[in-house]
């Protein structure tokens, strides 16, 4: 493996070297590649499936114990270089009280779905001791997780309103987009509720300890560039600044993305996700210099022969080594069948391989060794 | 409205006057914009529900007397450009022999999912003589339907293959990618059979008199730029090769396929359909000069006001106007809960404010009357 130059600037600059690997990525300045992967704790996972037995999961996610058992399922099982904490995008809103449940097989259900100013009335501002089986949760995963970081989690005003007005999962949010397009006001005011909501949410995560967060817009690519940039975009922002405020790295992601990842960068993250659907180095070229890149297997080629996994795989690593901080991830969700032994040998194949792969390319392309 | 300047070789050029809209806008030399709507006959009017009262899925394709009936309804109550042959994409695979359904409520059920070579055997060629209903079905349309066209459709390769492999309909195609990332020559086989297939489906449905076609490769956009391009444009290629020997236009059309559009439109098409995500000028200038679009207002943005739906038609007509050729449509499927009455205007409002828009936006641009 080449030894990267350095200048005397440059090593004044380097890392403590202690830092982990997920934050060095987020800070531009790393040398291994650090991998987690989305949903790494859930249905994929055996003992998963054994602890969650005959509990809801809302109710899972109010465990403290539960939390951080689940959480550090596959931090334990594979050595990723994060853990994430293990909720739903619903709870908060559960938490100021909204009516809802998580149904298997079908996911949020939401009982009076909001479509009209009086709707609102069923968000009121999170404070922190709704929330407090979150704090107690996160102050036992930093205890057990060393120097392992904990991600902090929560769901992104867009995809939560998409829940909230349709009731449920949609296809094609007719229901939201009728709303965003019919009644802007109203969807502003619903927008900042649910930004209010998230952010303090993410904040009680990172004041009890996690190291980073990851906000959710799921379903954002269910929208053009102009309306994202309009109806969607000053409410991530809320959220992402007032993370800012604390200090840690914020991790944007949603699906189908590719035409709105400059904007997701622009919102206030750090490190912008990709799904599968773009190389991270056209991805990064489009979000530009100032941001990390996360992702981007896709999860559907873990049910593909193990040569064409590990193929893939280090295509990833060499596509991203293109962009100032890589972490690696999938382009999407673990899904529930997917086989934890072939998430096992991806995370070994990053780990062996992945920071000489980023420093050849990096070297190859005459960038320097980090950003 | 301004008179387009004409050279004596542009008027040479020019179209009989008695051309169809729609073939005019494949061709680059409208004047008029074209208006049809996928899945214009369908579930969202009462006469359809009416007439299909009863009768499953599949036995209604097969009636001549009820695909003619089906098909005029929208052309009847709309007076759109365009009449789009009645159909299910799994109607040549049931045809050769197949052994499948289609559930209400789930889509496409295929018996014996195709997962190896064996599965092939279900896969045999077709033969006119197999949807003899159709030419039928096309012949009485031909008939009542005078100047306006009709439009042949198929599924494309991947498309069927999806549903083949996974056995209905999926989320995520990891059964699909599995066998084409693990297995490409038997992946190669499939879909060069189902090519064969698809392009015969189309062809009789030209020979009986279709106008121009539209091939239907919905869920290509879950790949990235370079599976497309291994993995499925050979075998579109196939189908749309075929079809340019018989003389008609052929529109290409998926969803979420803003990264695809080139190698669309490379892989033989005249017009490439757009959905809802990308402006048509952008996507104009990603597949090229050489193509006309088709599309793309968003069907969610149907369920908002109606001055918001008529401005963003307006949009949609004035960003279609920078392309060589603009058939106007939605970005995908009318839906089921949609409001035929805003269907309706939206025709009108294109009819009224179509031909004026384009002609001011080219003439703005510097661009010619046509292409």
């Amino acid at each position: 493996m080449p030894v990267p130059s350095t200048t005397p600037q440059q090593q004044a600059e380097s890392p403590p070297p202690t830092e982990p690997a997920l934050l060095a990525a987020c800070r531009h300045r790393q040398t291994e590649v650090p991998v987690w992967f989305m949903r790494q704790a859930g249905r994929s996972l055996p003992e998963y499936r054994k602890v969650r037995e005959g509990i809801p999961m809302l109710v899972s996610c109010t465990r403290p114990e539960l939390v951080a058992e689940i959480t550090l399922q596959p931090v334990r099982r594979y050595g990723v270089d994060a853990a994430i904490f293990y909720s739903d995008i619903m709870v908060p809103l559960k938490a100021v009280g909204v009516d809802l449940d998580i149904v298997s097989g079908t996911g949020p259900v939401i009982a009076a779905p909001i479509r009209d100013a009086a709707g609102l009335d069923q968000l009121r501002a999170l404070e922190p001791d709704d929330v407090d089986f979150v704090t107690e949760a996160v102050r036992i995963l930093v205890g057990e997780l060393g120097d392992t970081p904990l991600i902090g989690f929560a769901g992104a005003p867009f995809t939560l309103a998409s829940y909230l007005v349709e009731g449920g999962p949609s296809k094609d949010y007719a229901r939201t987009k009728a709303l965003m397009l019919g009644d802007e006001r109203l969807w502003g005011e619903l927008c900042s509720r649910l930004a209010a909501i998230s952010a303090e949410f993410l904040a009680v995560q990172v004041r009890a300890g996690a190291s980073a967060v990851q906000l959710f817009d799921s379903w954002a690519g269910a929208l053009s560039a102009d309306d994202y940039r309009r109806f969607v975009l000053p409410y991530s922002r809320q959220v992402l600044s007032r993370i800012a405020e604390l200090g840690v790295p914020r991790i944007h992601f949603g699906v189908g993305t590719s035409e709105l990842l400059g904007l997701m960068g622009a919102a206030g993250a750090d490190v912008v996700g990709v799904d599968w659907r773009l190389p991270l180095a056209e991805a990064s070229r489009r979000i530009g210099r100032g941001y990390a890149v996360q992702g981007n297997l896709d999860p559907a080629v873990l049910a593909a022969p193990w040569p064409v996994v590990a193929e893939r795989t280090r295509q990833v690593l060499r596509s991203g080594a293109e962009a100032p901080g890589h972490i690696f991830n999938l382009g999407h969700g673990v899904g529930p069948q997917s086989d934890p032994e072939m998430l096992a040998r991806v995370v070994d194949l990053v780990h062996a391989e992945g920071a000489e792969i980023r420093a050849e390319v990096r070297e190859q392309l005459g960038l320097g060794a980090s950003s």
